[in-house]
């Protein structure tokens, strides 16, 4: 079974950076659709989306807001992080097939309590800012290496 | 069929508010680790999470995050909105069977970019605000009335 750890406070570096891909689907956009209500057509209804300005079915912004908590969540501080605030600015729309890269990087630390600032970008497989912002967690102080959890399967339809 | 029915610009004022709810499920803490590849043991495994600071399972933060973005994707504006840019601050976990309230206030428009800002709060059950931020888009001009897409019966495991 693979196993996550953590990176503590006294491990992370300023300047550290870390890296994470994902391809957007079409199940990606039901699912995302499903957990949080929103069923805006141009996300959901292709011939909907060919009718609006970006020509077909587009990723919901806060799905991109999503892989970079992710990597919060999983790489970078991982288990332990405590996730206080994000910023974000969407610039360019995700369509189903792009492959994303979420580069995040540490600006800043504070000792006292533990808060790490990152800045954020998500680029698309043409080098296209889709998203930036800066996420503010405070970091684990302990190690953590724990069992990575396997989803069970997902059937839609 | 129900129909989705946008806000445009022009019927937007200042001061306009809406809430919509959600009851978090243990399904969508599955759903939002499978969409967006967070699995971070505090949100999946129980045992995991007894032993962390929150004693429980919590919701991905962006799962709260996703709920703001279903209120402007899918009541105020609604369909034809483009998302600009999100603030969020995290102020208390979100737990399995939590409701919550998001409620959203048009507090700024700029005519010449029909940009328009909205204050976001999220509340759980007990009135505790469990995320606050702050949107902004780019409101519809045309009215938009079309229906509202059905999603597929989705099953896990």
């Amino acid at each position: 079974m693979s196993k996550i750890e953590n990176v503590t406070y006294d491990e992370i570096e300023i300047g550290r950076k870390v890296s994470y891909n994902k391809t957007l689907s079409e199940e990606d956009l039901i699912l995302f659709a499903k957990v949080c209500g929103d069923v805006n057509p141009v996300h959901l209804d292709a011939e909907f989306a060919k009718t609006s300005m970006f020509g077909e079915r587009i990723a919901h912004g806060m799905y991109t807001g999503s892989l970079i908590s992710a990597v919060l969540g999983v790489l970078l501080p991982g288990p332990g992080t405590i996730y206080l605030g994000q910023t974000l600015r969407f610039s360019a729309p995700v369509k189903i097939g792009d492959t994303l890269t979420v580069i995040m990087e540490v600006i800043q630390k504070r000792d006292d309590k533990k808060f790490v600032t990152m800045d954020c970008v998500v680029e698309n497989q043409h080098g296209k800012k889709v998203a930036s912002g800066v996420a503010e967690v405070i970091a684990p102080t302990e190690k953590i290496i724990v069992d990575q959890p396997v989803l069970p399967p997902i059937m839609i339809g």
